[in-house]
């Protein structure tokens, strides 16, 4: 075990993306800045057929926060800038509290021994003035259109500068993919199919739709959840008793928005995961989402048996106080579900519902998160902490994918995804877990059905069990089916599952793995824009702009460094071939001249397309001789 | 580049898979021995409720070949056993060549700068007598089940010796999964869903299923590609000018049949390619495919149009006479299909389909492959080649996917089919290649019906173009899916693909990703016994066999290795804990307590499940205080 310690300057990466630079996008209805990359795509040599270089600029969503802007400094002691800090005191439903409202938080507090490791500069807790709801669904259904919405609405629409001769093209393959697949998402479509800021309300107001703020995490940057939006992917971090310290936390925190996480899930088990847990959110520019009954099984020494409600009480209102933004909680682990997990080969593999289990069976009383959900909404309403209803019971291997216990559960869900909305609180519905390929979708459909839209939250799933050392692929698979299906965030899965926790690497392989997932999903249900960056990515492939080619990937380090082993030098990466080829034999390049003969000859208008083959040979032969003289 | 050399016994891998050992498993209609990987499974702490520990064996189909058999000594330089000799020699259809009949093999074999390059101990090559027909196809249709499809029967169904307890509800699942995806697989039930000889050849002789066995290649171990049977998966190795040496190339081969590579394509460019291919065959236990253009261009110095019919028919006579196993054709390529690439955003990506776009272009003429197609279909029957007819107008990006270029092409390949089955010669389509999910299926709806239900063959196909570095990802989730739709074999996407060309760990990463992808299909699709090592695998996770985990997951070293990591003290190994939570808070120790709470109040009968929460909640309440006194 290692000694903690707080983080340094040292320890977090900040480093720009290359031919990036961070925009800041105006909004019209509120005095907001959002926040984009703009990816500048130019280098290298001009395409043979369109003899220029043309400069192109694609604005992607970015998760990186201030920490790739060089003209932001970051402090990780004072923690990020609370952008949201204006918009919640102007909404005037909030009061600063004088102390922190849990027992255990101001105990934490006023510990000289963790004065060290305390973080310095903390705020005074907001909480809803009495009777208030401060939650983005309470707005929303009362018409109200927040700067977070608007936010959103901006950071969701991709947009490239200068349109790439070929997006009509795009265009037209997206109206199909609606068709073909048979998806209709429901979008504002005022301003020809981009996500409207009044769309996100009525979103957000139907329960389809979520965006976690809580109003003690300013530092965050609006984001959304819900299906008619881009598919959204979660990264874990999170020390155990075994092993990592708080600025190794802070750092995986920081690494896994880089490459593309939009949620961060604390699931800290260890020592001082109250420190390690403030240090993370004042310096996240993503919404934190934690298990709560974690921490609460920390405070009775691991018995399962010895919880109480005042406990894990006192440890939603601790933790909301720091700026928590969504809840796991298993209130679905009913007693009569428990039993219907005693002939799978895994059981209940999920921590919180097997803690849940436990005491149900210790007690033989009904889970106490399911006979106090009315209490446990009034706390999130007073924060706008948003559910994540916890799948206790999901299956932990293929043999036990899409049982009664697993079904049984999300019945209930359902049931209290009504009590929520009730409450206008922000609620989501987590998924499986591990589903062979043909039983995905009716996981899909059961929860659209049982739990009224509101959106999924799945980890993968895993498609098979026996690829340990392998499962952000064995559930990429998984996740980017569910995702076209259908499921609005996937919950990541690092290389290290089932064997230890995630280092860096792990989680950089995990979130890639799932920003593919998520990015093949949003392909699959025509997100509009979401081409815009196959497309570039794909031109610049075929034009041999290297450059532009590392520069748009999801990982351009990776990406370059796998091309600088088979040609390092310097003039491979304005080379007319690839790497894989050499110099005679690409077909790019002869692709190229094919096309150029192609033009050449007018083979390209539409009426020769349309000829057969006998006459197309008879034309060939007959303009032939001519054509080809000057060869 | 490299100093070329050939290959030494220190340079191949040639360790056993842990706590595994080859099996050979013996015929009943011929002599054969039919090499199979038995992993046993039994260390660690047995289950709390079993109480005792049970050794369980199960035998996995293995492509290693005798390198994992360390009663078999390897040496490169004689190459492997011909284990089919015999039977080809026995069917009296053949007869042994003086010389080789192809002038540019003759040419290489007397160039005497090559004597320390080339492979010494070469045989004489083998031919179908005058007039006869030696394809697998061609003794099908005859109703004759030769060695191979026995061979093929038994290694097919994967065997556990003594079956756990849960193997029934795995039977149950795999039974529901046919209802719930409308997929019916057409097998040999005679044996309770397992694969006969009968059904193999009764495949075969269909076209469904193809057994490429080229007479002249009998180092290798029979195989099957058809969508009724275990989807395969091919890797790609071959050195170019640029890069990698023969010594490379054949420890690539050895080592991608080690992983789970079925069969191998040598798509080398380089010099010397003719040697390459005789060391790689001489040590290949897998079928060996090539595009057979690559090497007519290599002999007319790189200029496309300066191929001939007469040049491509030496190219094959020449590497048939080698053992290549299956040769890709690009001869759906037509003049008229050529046009339609015209407008995409990548052209032609196919270096076969752009070479022979090039050749037609170049001299306004059809497609030599096509219009001397029959004439190549006498020299496949001749030595039992399979075609894969290679898909040159696949798309090389998701904004060309599904274009009437490559269905055109489709369609001719269907045609291509109707002709080589005149012939006996077994066939497989090429597929593509770059498509976003909502496309896949429609690829394999059409393939199906043009192609006549000959066996499907896809590169991928790609889901996204913007992870460069990570298209081993990309693409396994579009050959997952389009393996449970029905591809029967999937052509492996390394890291590299796109920026350079794959190294050892490449290769692994790429194997292991499409093993993954197969293998999920597999589960899909409910292929008999498929799901036994998912179960095995996942019942020793849920009991802390760490060993047993690791020794029936995909690669056992990396499982070990990341579980080291994290806990290398060998107590950890056989820990009731593992390493994500540590001892108080895993989710699957808590399950066992919950399971032995479960069972011992029987809560797990079934008259107990079907009551509602009332009545249990009740129950409880009345039963509890005596049930828990003993606590």
């Amino acid at each position: 075990m290692k000694t903690e310690k707080p983080p340094t300057e040292k320890s977090i990466t900040t480093t720009p993306f290359p031919a990036s630079k961070k925009i800041y996008v105006k909004g019209k209805l509120h005095n907001i800045s959002v926040a984009m990359r703009e990816i500048e795509v130019s280098s290298g040599v001009a395409s043979k057929i369109e003899k220029e270089i043309k400069k192109e600029r694609l604005a992607v969503y970015d998760t990186s926060g201030p920490f790739t802007d060089p003209n932001i400094s970051i402090d990780v002691k004072k923690g990020l800038a609370p952008i949201r800090e204006k918009w919640i005191m102007e909404r005037g439903d909030v009061e600063q509290l004088k102390d922190f409202s849990s027992a255990y938080g101001n105990q934490r507090m006023n510990d000289k021994s963790l004065d060290l490791l305390r973080f310095e500069h903390l705020r005074k807790p907001l909480k809803a003035k009495a009777g208030a709801n401060v939650s983005q669904m309470h707005y929303a259904k009362k018409g109200i259109i927040t700067p977070e919405m608007e936010y959103i609405a901006i950071r969701e629409n991709q947009k490239q500068s200068h349109p790439t001769p070929r997006s009509p093209q795009m265009g037209e393959s997206q109206g199909e993919s609606l068709t073909r697949t048979g998806f209709s998402p429901i979008r504002g479509d005022e301003r020809g199919g981009a996500i409207t800021p009044e769309f996100v309300r009525s979103e957000v107001a139907r329960g389809r739709a979520i965006i976690p703020s809580n109003i003690n995490h300013p530092e965050s940057e609006p984001m959304i959840i819900g299906r008619n939006f881009l598919v959204k992917i979660n990264t874990n971090i999170g020390n155990s008793s075994v092993s990592s310290s708080i600025e190794e936390e802070v750092e995986k925190a920081v690494w896994s928005c880089r490459w593309g996480g939009d949620t961060l899930m604390d699931l800290s088990t260890g020592k001082n995961i109250h420190e390690t847990r403030e240090w993370i959110i004042r310096n996240c520019p993503v919404p934190v989402g934690t298990v709560p009954i974690y921490q609460a099984l920390e405070k009775v020494n691991g018995k399962a048996e010895d919880l109480t409600w005042e406990i894990f009480r006192d440890t939603l209102i601790e933790q909301a106080e720091q700026g928590v933004d969504y809840f796991t909680i298993h209130a679905g682990v009913l007693l009569r579900y428990v039993p219907l997990t005693a002939k799978r080969i895994t059981g209940i593999v999920s921590r919180g519902g097997s803690i849940m289990a436990k005491w149900c069976l210790s007690h033989h009383k009904e889970n106490f998160l399911y006979t106090h959900f009315e209490d446990i909404c009034e706390i999130m309403k007073a924060y706008d902490v948003a559910f994540s209803l916890g799948d206790g019971l999901r299956p932990g291997c293929i043999a036990d994918a899409n049982d009664a216990a697993q079904f049984g559960e999300l019945e209930t869900l359902g049931e209290l995804t009504k009590i929520a909305w009730k409450h206008d609180i922000q609620t989501m519905i987590e998924g499986p877990g591990h589903v062979p390929m043909h039983l995905i979708k009716e996981n899909m459909d059961k929860q659209l059905k049982e739990c009224h839209e509101a959106p999924f939250y799945t980890l993968g799933p895993l498609t098979t069990d026996i690829a340990p050392g392998y499962d952000h692929i064995t559930s990429a698979i998984g996740a980017a089916m569910i995702g076209w299906y259908g499921t609005a965030m996937l919950c990541y899965v690092t290389p290290k599952e089932h064997l230890g926790l995630p280092n860096k690497k792990d989680v950089k392989d995990g979130v890639i793995a799932y920003k593919i997932a998520a990015h093949a999903a949003d392909l699959a249900k025509g997100h509009p824009g979401a081409q815009l960056r196959d497309n570039l990515l794909s031109k610049a492939r075929f034009e041999f702009r290297w450059e532009d080619q590392f520069n748009l990937s999801l990982d351009p380090d990776t990406a370059r460094e796998f091309h600088d082993e088979t040609l390092p030098q310097d003039g491979a990466k304005t080379a007319h071939f690839c790497s894989m080829c050499g110099p005679h034999f690409c077909s790019m390049k002869i692709t190229q001249d094919v096309r150029e003969y192609a033009e050449k000859i007018g083979l390209a208008d539409d009426e020769a397309l349309k000829k057969g083959l006998e006459e197309k040979a008879k034309e060939f032969a007959e303009k032939g001789s001519e054509i080809y003289l000057h060869e």
